[in-house]
Order: C-alpha cells, then structure tokens, then sequence
C-alpha cells in the first residue's frame, strides 16, 4: 500500500488503518474462503439445483461487500491506489465480477472465481513467495526475448516448409507456435508430429532435434535460473531478519565480509606494529639512563 | 522413541531397552523381510496354487510375532508410542493387517504390505533419508498452498468454460483437477486433451499454455527447493558429525560463523589496546622517576 | 569486432566506427525487426494475395542494405571479419538469402528467416545470454563425447537386436540413433515403443530400461552442469564489474581468500611474538641492574 | 592398473610400461574407432552384400589384436589385473566377444559392440567422468534402497488391487514394476494407464496421483544429488590441481578451513594475553623498587 498518505486529510489515514487493521484483513480473508467455497459449489448441476438461489444471493452479497472495501480504499488511497501492484489487481478482480457477463463475454462470468487469487494479496508468506518469484523474472528479460526469438524464427521456417502439407499443424504462424510450444514440452513430439513428418519429409529431423535440444535447454535454464535467484533471494532475507532481530547488521556479501574483516586485521597489525615502536623507545629510554 | 521413560518402573526401561537391543531389531528386520517375500510371492497365482496354505500360516505366524512386539512397545512406553510418528506408523501398518479384510473392506488386504514400510524405522540411514526429505516439507507450507489455490481456481474456471462440452475431463471439479494434475505433468496434454478442446473452443490455448507455465514452474520450484534444502541440511549434519569426532564444535551457518570470528578479533584488539595503554602507563611512571 | 585495424588506413578505421556507431547499429535494428515481420506476414497466404508484390520488394530493399552493411564491414575490417564468430555469422545469413532458392535449394528460401537472428549479435544483453551458454560447451567435451559413444553403441546393439523384425525404428543405423532419441526424452517410450518390441522380445525391457536411466541422467547432467556453469560465469561477472565501480579488486575464489588473510595472520603473530621476545629483554635488563 | 608390480621379475615391469605407453595406448584406440566403424557399418545390409567378407576379416583381426593386447596385460600383470575394475571391464568385453555366438547365445553377437566402450578406460578425460559418476553412487545406496522398497510396495499393492482386471499391465509383480517404472517416466500415464484403470476403479487415482508425486520426487533427488555431488568434486579437484601447479596446499572444506583460521587466533590470543601479564609483572618490579 502507498505510504505516502495524504498528511493533510488525517481521517483518510484513520480509515486506510481501519481497512489494514489484521481484524479487517481477518475479515476479507474469511469473505475470500467462503466465496471460494460458493464458486466451488456453483459447478456442479446437483448442488445449483438445490441450493442455487442462496448460493447466487451469498455470492452478490459478498460481491457487495468487496465493492464497498475496495471503495473505501479508494477514498483513502486516492487514484495512487492503482499504482501499488497489488492494489490494481484487486481493483480488476472486482470489476471483471461487475461487467455483465453476457453474449460474447460470457466468458467472463468464469474469470469470476479469479477474486479468490486476492487471497495472495492478504496472506504475507503467499505475497512474499510470489513477489519473490516474480521479481526474478526482470533479470531475465535477455533469455525471454532470446526465446521468443528463436520460437518466431523456428515457427516461419516450420510454417514455410510443412504448412502446406500439414496445415492443421504448420498452416500458420499461429498454429506453428502451438505446435512448437508442444515439441518443447516434448508431448508426443516424435510419435504424433515428428515421425508423420518424416514420412512426407525425411530429413525433418534435421530441424526438429536441433530445435528439441535448444528450446528445452533455454527453458530449463530459464526455469533453473529464475528459482535459483528466488531461493538466494529468500535466504538473503531470513539471514536479514535473523540479524536484525539480534541487533546487528548483516555484510550481504562475502567479498564485502572479507574486506571488512581485513580491515579489523589491518587496524590490529597497526595497533600492535605502533605498540612495539613505543617498546624499543622504552628500552632505549632505559638504556640511556 | 520416546526418552522420557516412567523412572518408578525400571522393568519397563529394562524391557524397552530388550526391545530395542540391535539384536531384537535385526531378528524384527529379518522378519520383515521375509514376510516381504511372502507377500511378493502371494502375488504370483502358480505359487499360491502350490504354497499358498504355508505362505498363510507364515504370514500369519510374522503377523503374530510383530503384534507381540508392538504389544511390548506398548507395556514399555505407554500411550505415549502414539505420540512418536513413527510408533504410531508402525502401530497402524500393524491395525491394518487385523482388520478382517472383507466386503467394502477388502482393499485392505492390498495394504497389508504397507508394513514392509516398517523397514524405513528400522534401518537408521533409510530414516535419516525419509526425515530429511519430510523435514523440508514445513519450509515449504506457502508454495502449497499456492498451488493449492492455482489449481482450485483454474478447475472452478474449466469446468464452467469446457464442462458442457467435455464432461469426461472436466464434468466435475474433481475431473477438472484431475485432468490439470494430468496437464502439468505433460502427459498427452496437447494431442489427448488441448487439441480436441481447442476444436470446439479455438483459443482455449490461452487457458492451457499459460496454466502449464506457472503450474510446471511452481512444481519444479517445490521440488528443487526441498531437494537443496535436503542436500544442505545433510551437508550440515555431516560437517557437524566430522567435527564432533573431533572433538570441537561447529559454527552452523556461515553469518553466524563470521561473527564469531569477528568477536574473536574484538577481544584481540581490546586486549592489545589495553596493554597498549599499560605501557605507555609505564613509560610514563618510569619518565616520572 | 576485430580491434587491430590496418593503421596505415585511417579512413578503414574511420568507415568501421562509423558501421559501428550506435545510430547506424540502431538502424539497421530497426532494419532487422522490420525484415522480420515482413518475413512473418509472408507465411500467411491472404496477406500474401494482397501485399505480396509490396512486401517482396521492401524485402529485396532490406536486404539490399544488408548486402551494402556487410560489404562496408568486409571494406573495413578485411577478411578478418571472418574470423569473429558474429562476423562469420552475419556474413553467412546474408549469403543464404542471395543464393537463388530454387530446384533442390528450396529450402533455403525459408531459411531466410536466419537473417532475424542477427539481432543477438546487435542487442548486447542477448549477444552475452549467447555468449556465456556457448563459453560452458567447451568444458562438456567430455562428457559430450560419452553421450555420442553411448548412443552409437546402443544404436548398434539395438539395431541388431530389433533391427529385422521393427524396420521402421530400428531398421539401420540412423533410425535407431533417432528412435533412441525419442526414448530418451520419454515420448511414448513405453505404449509406443517398447511395450509393441516386448510382445516379441519378452525380455527387451532389459535393455531400454537401462538405457533410459544412463541416458537421461546423462543429458540432464550435462544441462545441469552448462546451467550452473553459466549462472556461476555471470556472478564473477556481476561481482567483478561491481568490485571494478568501487575502484578495488575482487579476490576470484575462496581459497585465494583464505591464503591472503591467512598471511596477514601469520605477520602478526610473528609481530606479537617478536615483541614479547623484547619485552623480556626488558625485563631482564631491568633485573640487572 | 596395478602398481604394486612383481619386482623380483623387470622384464614384467618393462611389458606393462611397453603395453601402457602413449604410442600403444595410440594405436589399441585408434583400432577400437575402426573398430566401432567396422560394427556400424555390418549394421547396413547394402555394405554387408558387397564389403561382408572383408569387414568380418577386419573385425577377426582387431579381435586378434585386442586379444593378445589383453594376454600380454595379463603375463604383465598376473591376475591382479581383474582386481583392477577398469582391467576387469576390459577382459569381459573380449570374452564375450569369443564365446561363439550361437543358439541362445545369439544376443551375444549384438553385444561385440560393447568393445567400443573400451573407449572410456583409454581416454583419461572421458574416464575421468565416468568415475566421477560412479563416485557419487555409493553415497546414494540408503535413497536407491528406499526407492527399491517404494517400488516394491507399490508393485505388490498393483498387482493385488488391478492385477485380476488388467493383466497386461498389473498382472505379475514384474509387469506392474514395469507399469510403475513407465508411470514415474510420466509416459501415458493418464491417458494409456490411468484413465482405463478409473473406468474399472474410479477411486484408482487415490493410489497412482500420490505414488507419481513421491516416485518422481525420489527420482529427481536421487539424480540432482549425483550430479551436485559429481560437479562439487569436479571443482574440488580442479582447485586441488590448480593449488598444486601453485605449491600449496588447499584446505579442502570450508569448516575445516574455519577451525584452521580460528586456531591461528587462539593462538595469538594468548600470546597477547601471557604478554600483558608479563608487563604487568615488569611494571610490579619497577613500581617495588
């Protein structure tokens, strides 16, 4: 949530404590469980059969009451609630619930159970776990777009030779990717694609391996790579709170350690180097009377 | 087991400590295993037809001998067993097997082989693999639970969007979780299941590709973590147990360590500036005369 | 790049700075990412149809640039452009798209597509992802050379045993090489492959099981290993550049570490012991008189 | 290869330095390579209509030659050469090279080619790997024999609770090992084994969902394990050898290094503290006097 309230309008601050007391937050969560449940029961015939009318009517109640809370953290945060990550996913949860799901967005009547992700929003270990992993993800722009690219470069090629003697799989740019996005995942890459392929065109191979070898070692590297930099992340972290909780200050890293106790052992070497001076000076202060 | 033995009965320490003797362990251990054996040939149709009036009374005779001895546990430890995990698996592996196994019941005869499992607690290094593996678990509450939430959110929203169609993979939430469980594991999940859906709904693929993303991920990042953290924690108790033969203790983590170090080298320099100050006491005293 | 330029030819060196000025690299970006969509909106027939004439001729314009860039390159730098990789690579795919791609090279026409890859040799953060995942290969000859040797043998093996009476997987040499590919990467290896050669060779899992444990331990071995080789190369990088902005040097390892501090130490000890032989000169001096 | 050699015999001594030396070494891998061309090509039927005659000649030749290289190892070495795992491995690929390969032991005749893997014992950094592999292996005996015991339990249950209705694949305890062993690769589990099972037993899913979770969570830690392991001792040599070239030694652990690091302070600890007591001591006779 934005910190920088406005100083000005102090019930604005009173209210945004109010809505992040934990009692609140205690509430909205156990909101967030029950709907959850609701949504759950709404899928199956038996139970709307029955019960479809108080589930439907529980449902627009709970709506309600998260139209009201996000409302008034909008009176208290202002616009600059859409600023904070978090904040603006909840805003879209609630709005994706409001529009009328009908005729082509239809569809949207199934994202409703989307509002149950808001669960991660108000639990502090789920937050933390992804936040951690998405803030992974930025360091690894380069490896993305280097993917991207070699599936766009992979898919032309693919489409320009076997689309038109496979266009269910190959017809177009679009039907390629899918396709190549299943040839990495390695589903039925050979039985299904490959081997019918190789049957109209027998070097295939020649363009399906390489491609096999390279896309499922830049995902697994992109995957190893990003889960890596979570768990150091963590560790960082409880290695943090850990000092900060004995009231000391932690070096974050170990070249940063080394130089500082380096410089413990060079004071002490001075100290000692300074402390002998001052011995010799006391033995010729002796010797000379 | 338990180390809080009743003191005011010696007999029971003594008969726990009969029961726990490597010689009663290694008779429980062979006795195991052959009744592993039994089992394993109880399988095979030829042989019953042949042995299967001795295997019976075998089975039945090891039956007996682990009653006794989970009996003897039992007048040793008091209830008490119950509150080790691993007391209480070996109590219920042995229920199992005394529950008559007939009607609805007779899946519990395929159980009964659940108490060659017994061999985990009997042999230390096996259970020191279970414990550590079983240890990382707590670590790792929030990524389940995050998981959990994925996928009950991306079945709730399968089955209103290809329930009607496709009542076999996602009729129900159940089949819905099902099939997704399926999905992230990669098994047919293109030509057996997105394929045909994506004949009725042509961008179901921006459901599934993205689903199998973050649900492949979250896998891999569960498992890889438990797994470090597994290999770090036996990393530890190795290093620690080398030390301890050696007759000193080790720091556990290396912050902790360096500040160990650090405080070592304080108490050096402290001393050095004091003797430092002493002797220019000294010098001053012998100026003085 | 080449950075001995012909000294005696200050305008070759003059023509190079400016190929390689940021303004003309962006440029010919610029160039790329444009090439690349017209090359993507070719595979598709309706666009095709309307545009076709239109986008061909920007095409042949595009790479008409190319062809002048590459050839100022050539001015520039000589033919020791050719032996910087990039260089050999940017040389190669503009060659690919001037040979006329007809008859039996008509697969060269989708090979065009190359071209977009020269975008890796242009974007720096992409050109050092490249760079640090080829550096790892070297060091994996090993165990490269161990993976060709296993599956040479076990295509051998295989063909011989399954070769007459499976022709189509393992009917010569290269088929079995390719369907031990696909055994590796688990696609249908059981319901597709073996379970169809056990119902004539009952005791075949004797032999793919095996192979399927040596071969993927293998492969994820060596991905693993070029992984963590390429994140380790990226952290000494990130640490040193950081350590070069601080103006101070980075200790590579921690042994050297070690060593260095562990020299300081032995300075002062030796300090400290000198000392103390004189302080008792001191003394002893005192004592005579 | 042994290096405790018979020393009362030199000319033994001389044959095993005249058999180990780099030109012999040469030319017996330079005659496994053609070797390995000569099996590749026998796999080809066209080249065995015309080239037959001569590369089974070829073939008896090099065996000739692979035959007296190992007798002469044999007069160099005594038996001792098969207590050598590496010599061992190198008799068994010629034995069965000459059991005449004929009847039942026509299997045999495809397993000539397993001379190539001689390869590995010729090449040092190939060996190397090898080793390095099979290092980490006995550290994971108590995890292999977990999984063992996991898949055996599991097999046993199979065979009893679907053996009756699915034979083919649960009706032994062999075949529903084999099952299980494809289920854990995640090959069809769901669509070719889980799914028809459910139709019969819709609660099936209760067993193979959690035995999917715990056996690829076995498997994968057993191989991340290894392969931390064997780079962990790759590295660890690799500094070794590095330290040496450099004429010192390298502490080999972090702890021990640590406990090396805090010895040296304990030790200037005290020499400090016996020092300001002894001027304690010297200021106490000046202040008597």
């Amino acid at each position: 949530m934005s910190t920088t309230l406005n100083a000005t309008q102090p019930w604005r601050q009173r209210l945004a404590e109010w809505i992040e007391s934990p009692r609140s937050q205690f509430l909205i969560m156990a909101l967030i469980i029950v709907n959850a449940v609701i949504l759950g029961l709404e899928t199956a015939p038996s139970v709307m059969q029955h019960w479809g009318g108080l589930l439907s009517r529980l449902d627009q109640l709970i709506l309600g009451i998260f139209v009201i809370e996000i409302s008034l953290r909008f009176i208290a945060h202002d616009w600059r609630l859409l600023r904070d990550p978090w904040g603006l996913f909840d805003t879209l949860v609630i709005v994706i619930a409001l529009i009328p799901a009908s005729g082509p967005l239809a569809v949207l009547r199934a994202l409703r159970v989307l509002r149950v992700l808001r669960l991660i929003s108000i639990v502090p270990s789920m937050k933390i776990v992804v936040q951690s992993l998405l803030s992974a993800l930025p360091g690894m722009g380069s490896i993305m777009a280097l993917m991207g690219l070699v599936f766009y470069v992979a898919a032309v090629i693919a489409t320009q030779l076997f689309g038109e003697q496979f266009p269910d799989w190959f017809g177009t740019l679009g039907a390629s990717l899918y396709t190549l996005f299943q040839v990495m995942t390695l589903e039925s890459w050979s039985m299904g694609i490959v081997r019918p392929v190789m049957e109209a065109y027998p070097l295939a191979w020649l363009y399906f391996v390489p491609f096999i070898l390279i896309a499922t070692f830049m995902m697994l590297n992109l995957f190893i790579a990003v889960i890596v930099d979570a768990i150091q992340n963590q560790r960082e972290r409880v290695a943090a709170s850990k000092a900060a909780s004995q009231g000391k200050t932690v070096e974050p890293t170990e070249p940063h350690r080394s130089s500082l106790s380096g410089a413990n052992q060079e004071l002490l070497l001075e100290e000692v180097r300074q402390m002998r001076a001052e011995l010799r000076s006391l033995r010729d202060q002796l010797g000379e009377r």
